[in-house]
């Protein structure tokens, strides 16, 4: 269960509606998965999140790929159960492979870990990175 | 400050003085940087942090370059200070690009909040997100 | 499932029952949610907690709602099921409208945006934000 | 020190200027903090983000002093440094008192707990939660 | 259900089979958690997961049990239902009675509280805490 | 520097200052800690934070130095720069060993890795570990 309902089509707003139909015409099918569903009852939350979504994960100097992945890496440190599921199948959608969803893995784990390391021990940052 | 002193070559065990000159070895250079220097207290966790680093981090169905991104993802989240520093830089030295940064930074600022909207309305997974 | 049972009325101590009791008489109802109920094993923990929940939500310098309000960005942020949806409907109980909820969201969602952005690059503080 | 250089006016781009520009008007002041500063590299992010923060900030359902109550309760939990600076001295100047400020950290500091609470012991969320 | 399929004996490498059967052996117990049956996917992820669990969590300096509760605080702090309940389980086994378990709470939720006070109020560190 | 000015004897309430008096009288020195001289603007929050650690902090089931470590172990998960310092000076000075500093951080370390894990592929949690 969710906070919200998850609204249908025929409940939403004429914004949420529009919101629906141009996520339905930019990936090419009907489903409509349920954050959208949530986040309809309130259209211009709804709207700016989706538009942002659209520019942001579009390709770019870094890939699509490459951005899910980023996404997938993010979802994991918040333990966002929803995001990463949505963003491991959309990862794949794209062509990650088994392979490449290992190694991802392996990064996200190593990462996670010497963060806190680094915070633990509070290493000072050395000069040399300095900007 | 650290929660230990940083220590020095001449200061080290000789485990740890090998882990510092693989370091120099792999990467082509004098400078072993702080985090080392502080985890150098305890030879066998130093030591089994590089090997580590060194297989996650290497060339694989992820290129070098997509790996630092994904670290800089995960130190983000984690507001770890030290990583943020050390893995963009690194990052850079991989061939990173502004514009790349720019998109990582969106893309890392868009999954923190949508993983905060999914969170706060706990909105649940969707059937076709299964395996 | 939980990592403890849930303790009824019947099972759990004297001084459990008491806050129990106590939790129906402020709430003006005969129900007892599972968190008490888990932390029932533990009497002196339970009361403490209790206890201090009953002053630090009370009317004060800031209204209940508007606690309610800062209890759901903290539990969003923090990936909590269990308080996001206890405190989402307890903020609904105290007031809460659906538009509430969406400006809370959109607040919520852009500070978490915000803060990965500012944790990321490691900006410094401006002098001028001293206290 | 940041992962970027904080740019002056005169080194940013036009677009990005007429952000700061904004800023400006909006504010009522001709400081614009380091958190643009170090945004101004990516004129796209930092317009967008401008643009957001005066929607999701400006008075609506919530007022403005509660937008940042929030924000700052949000940034604790995350533990931004930039972020509690800057939202903690923008609470301020909307009107925050010793005795909210206060009542702030105590509502941030429980929620806090109790989640951790919550989290260790995976407590099931009640049927009488549900939207 | 997890984003990829938890994998029986008959379908794992044998790599990973060897895994499975060090997992037993040194547990002394034919069940093998979903945990591990996630991780054979890869491998090498699995086998590098286990072998450094395996030389961490055994006596040291610190027994096994302490160990169990620092796993239990640190999964609590991240949220993770499935480190929570495998770790709570893995301190049960090891030792670990009601009053220690209230104990361990009790510390994790008032740590939890007092980071995000600290983190808020962003107090500066005392020079007595200095290395 | 902090959010708010770090209070001098002379500056703070009498209840606050019966607080910085028990603070001297529990810890046999007369040294206060910036972080109870910030929560000296909210005399009562200080009190109840100062109280409950008092109470939370001492032998039980679990001897002080565990409780230490677990505060220790919260801390660097939650990037706490302040705690992460004080609450490792702490256990220094309950008999904490650079051996067992070690190990501490091996654990943390480790925690953070398959925490990351399990919430990056949603790992369900098995049967057996139910209460």
């Amino acid at each position: 269960m969710a906070t919200v309902r998850l609204l249908q089509d025929e409940e939403v707003s004429a914004e949420a509606l529009a919101v629906f139909d141009d996520i339905r015409a930019v990936r090419g099918t009907e489903y409509v998965n349920n954050f959208w569903r949530a986040l309809a009852h309130d259209p211009a939350l709804l709207q700016a999140t989706w538009e942002r979504l659209k520019v942001v994960m579009a390709p770019g100097a870094l890939d699509p790929l490459v951005k899910e992945l980023l996404y997938v890496a993010v979802s994991a440190t918040n333990g966002c159960e929803y995001c990463s599921h949505s963003h491991t199948a959309a990862a794949r959608a794209k062509g990650m492979t088994p392979e490449m969803y290992g190694e991802l893995l392996a990064v996200v784990g190593l990462a996670n870990q010497t963060n806190a390391l680094a915070n633990a021990m509070q290493v000072p940052v050395d000069e040399v990175f300095e900007a």
